[in-house]
């Protein structure tokens, strides 16, 4: 059963920074004056693919106000999770007093022997207790090494404001396993456009998708198209988008997520450091497919 | 494109043996019969769940002819894989001299350092070319640690005598690149009975499922559901066979299976050495598992 | 061949906090009196040990400059590894202006499969170039999910700047490969106890131990055994030593750690959330264990 | 504490094949004929390097009568351990019958997650309770993903027929471990050349070593300069070894294995498909690693 205001199609926006490795406010509101025409449910702010890693705490925030101020059609996350569940929770209280609807938390994952389910369930208790907003949970093994099992979320789900979860553990067992196991209001979010279909099938409330990044409207209308029954033509888009989605994801990750962005007339900027430009190689793959796909001609 | 034999719901028979661990014929002739009323389109004889490995190559063949004799209706499939290029062949040979249909390979894993895409590819590829009737390839890394890539099995699926692949991996993004790379005719089936849904609406042929020992009728509903375009009848029985699924193959293998079956009215029989009987919990909760399904009162 | 000031036995010392979470510098005064007096070449500050992740910029550099007014005889090492590159380079900066003899710098680990060989050598290298003082790598690949292979390790063992490792994969043949491997001047330190008698007979330069924190006498002196020779004795005192290092790292992380250092008379005080405090379980096993030592009576 | 008839190094020798795939007696005799000159303690026959997996039940008790015969001053064990428990007790009693001194047996390891610390107890215990000659265990994860823990190993060291293991898993603490806990008579081997010294150190009974098939006296070498603590020179040797070892096991497996053999005089022969012959590159490397050893010219 999911929430209403957490269902749609999500994207995790990118964070443009200029040559001296500024945030580029200017970039930045060109793609959110396009994402906004879009049907986008939303966006996620300082998430995996905005370089969370690489802003500031005080960034974060300068970021989701000014996402907040643009966009004011749509759903508004803010990525907070921090190792310490003081910092984390510290966040998501001046997150909320900026207007954000709800915030996005990875589970602290460094020590990761340590984090026990107990620890991992009372982290996330711990900042809900606290939450003026709704949370939702961000499962994604690949970055942190922890995997969110579906009896500890069905657990956390009976918390009211834990409202959902991203799940982009790539399992679309894992997936159908908490759909089947919870019965308390929450929404699971495919994580990666590679098994949206899968997923919605399943009974996701949609996906928060790097891919949207790029293709918000093709994202979207594959979720229309499941709404529809219309799966011949649902299953026939998700087969073409393996191929981009992967380069600019698993393979290519945000360096090749911006410069597909450039190709497609949005403004990708420059990434942060350690981060290093996309290779020779990696733009043929990329626009190639894009090519291949029909977005470029 | 699928391969018209190589479609629909199959099972990997289990093979009942009495409790001196032989053969038991008997309790194997009383499960033909009753899957042989079923909609299934054919079985696996002497795979993963017949206790292959515990088997002798002579055995294999006694169950196959005998299999292949009892369900003339049914295609039938010989779990072949050995370690050595040889002996597969050999056995290949005599499989296709019984009357099978096909044989289900695995790929050699011992070494898994040596065993690299071009030793896989010659592999499959030298069976191939030596083998009279159709092969399917297996995947199944969980057991044997080495994983068929999209870019390999499209290789394969070139050779004619090479008609389609069990993916028991898991992975919904490896099937549905796999669906999207390949040109040839070619039957790619879940391998697991816990994403069969996701599976089919991806492309897959069908499914070859442990589960399909003891609930045939409703693996075959489901794909039934899923060809009638009853999305949400189809998701929902897929939901629900989850716990049971998760409990005969991952969490308890053959000894939860053969319980089951005993639970069902079919004749598991014992295991061989070094599969232990199932313990009390285990049974209790397949038990709990099949009662709350509705498969048992 | 190592760096003269990079030998020895190192500790990564824990943070104490008191019940409000903030640092209890009275309870770090005790232990570092205390350690002062022993044989320790130095000390590593925020380390994994010293709770680094839940450390903010600001606490870290207040701890390296308190630790080395008391310390002054001892190397004292900061802990700087950050994601991004320019706020990695920056603590190092401050980090030398406050007396700290070195930096320990872990890789950026969240977008693990961006995270190539070539990308690791330029932010080490980036780093190094900017250092004003000398940098040891820190390979803890269960921490981080990646590992600094030997063949990088050796290109950057060439930066005059970069010198030494603590290498935590505890993979005694990684270790080996790097002695093997690199001729500029290079220290590599055993990452954990439980190895470091073999480290030490491949040709290590010494240990970071988290176990000096709570023995650091018996570290010196099994590294003191094997410089003169006794290696039966050497090899008595670290089978000794395996059941309490694996209570205090491996199996109850730095609640285990701070719970010995109690036992011991050191003031370990409290962890910081989402830490949870040692069970009564994991408590008991370490008495136990550090009596069967001999560090308890 | 070690068996005194285990102790030292040990070779798993290579079974070489002619072109039609036949084991070559002629080549293996001349083989034979050097590895009795040297110091060796003893071979294994059928074991991981002598292709096991690809020989008959017959032809691994050929091969096993063939070198007790020719090698009568050398511990002769034979590999046996197959998937079922019956077979490999079967196969230890007619290995008895033909005189081999002990059995070296793997763990079954097809169904991994049914292969629980019960299963494998009682899976060696059972085949010790009725093996007429001594047991060596087999721990090697990087082949059949089953890693026997510390604690199995010590309840089944309390067999009176369970006589060490080899240990090749690489993990040097494991190994440690063992010997730590272990207090019956019980020989632990290390099962790579990588971390012999070390696994000395710790207290290993010895080696059982693919690089002994081409350098069984440099690995008794460091054995002696072991025993007569000559520890610097142990070491050098040790890290001299690093390379060649590298690429004639984990590298380039049996096929770089048999190759190293031909360049030092022995005979190699074929190997089994699906084994490849080596590639041009994989030739040169080991070549020049050779000849930096200095063991070619």
């Amino acid at each position: 059963m999911e929430n209403e205001m957490y269902s749609g199609i999500f994207t995790p926006i990118v964070t443009p920074f200029d040559s001296d490795g500024k945030i580029d406010f200017t970039k930045m509101d060109h793609n959110l004056e396009r994402w906004s025409d879009t049907k986008l449910s939303g966006m996620v702010v300082a998430g995996s693919n905005g370089e969370a890693p690489y802003l500031t705490i005080e960034e974060r925030l300068l970021l989701a106000r000014h996402v907040v101020e643009r966009c004011p059609k749509k759903t508004i996350l803010l990525g907070t999770g921090c190792e310490s569940t003081e910092t984390t929770m510290a966040l998501n209280s001046r997150a909320a007093d900026l207007g954000v609807q709800g915030v996005l938390v990875l589970p602290p994952h460094y020590y990761k022997a340590t984090m026990t389910e107990d620890v991992l369930f009372r982290y996330f208790s711990d900042l809900a207790d606290a939450s003026p907003i709704s949370m939702l949970l961000y499962n994604i093994p690949g970055n942190t090494g922890i995997h969110l099992s579906a009896q500890l979320v069905k657990r956390l789900a009976k918390h009211e404001k834990i409202a959902g979860i991203k799940d982009t553990s790539g399992n679309i067992v894992h997936l159908s396993e908490m759909i089947h196991l919870i019965n308390d209001p929450f929404s699971i979010f495919a994580g990666n456009a590679s098994y949206l279909l899968p997923a919605l099938v399943m009974g996701a409330a949609g996906g928060t998708l790097a891919l949207a990044n790029i293709l918000p409207d093709d994202c979207c209308r594959l979720r229309k198209l499941y709404q529809e029954s219309l799966f011949q033509e649902a299953a026939g888009l998700q087969l073409q988008m393996l191929d981009i989605n992967r380069l600019v994801t698993a393979q290519h990750g945000i360096p090749g997520l911006k410069y597909a962005l450039g190709l497609l007339g949005y403004k990708g900027g420059e990434t942060r450091r350690p981060l290093l430009p996309l290779s020779r190689e990696g733009k043929e793959s990329i626009q190639a497919a894009l090519t291949q796909y029909g977005a470029l001609k």
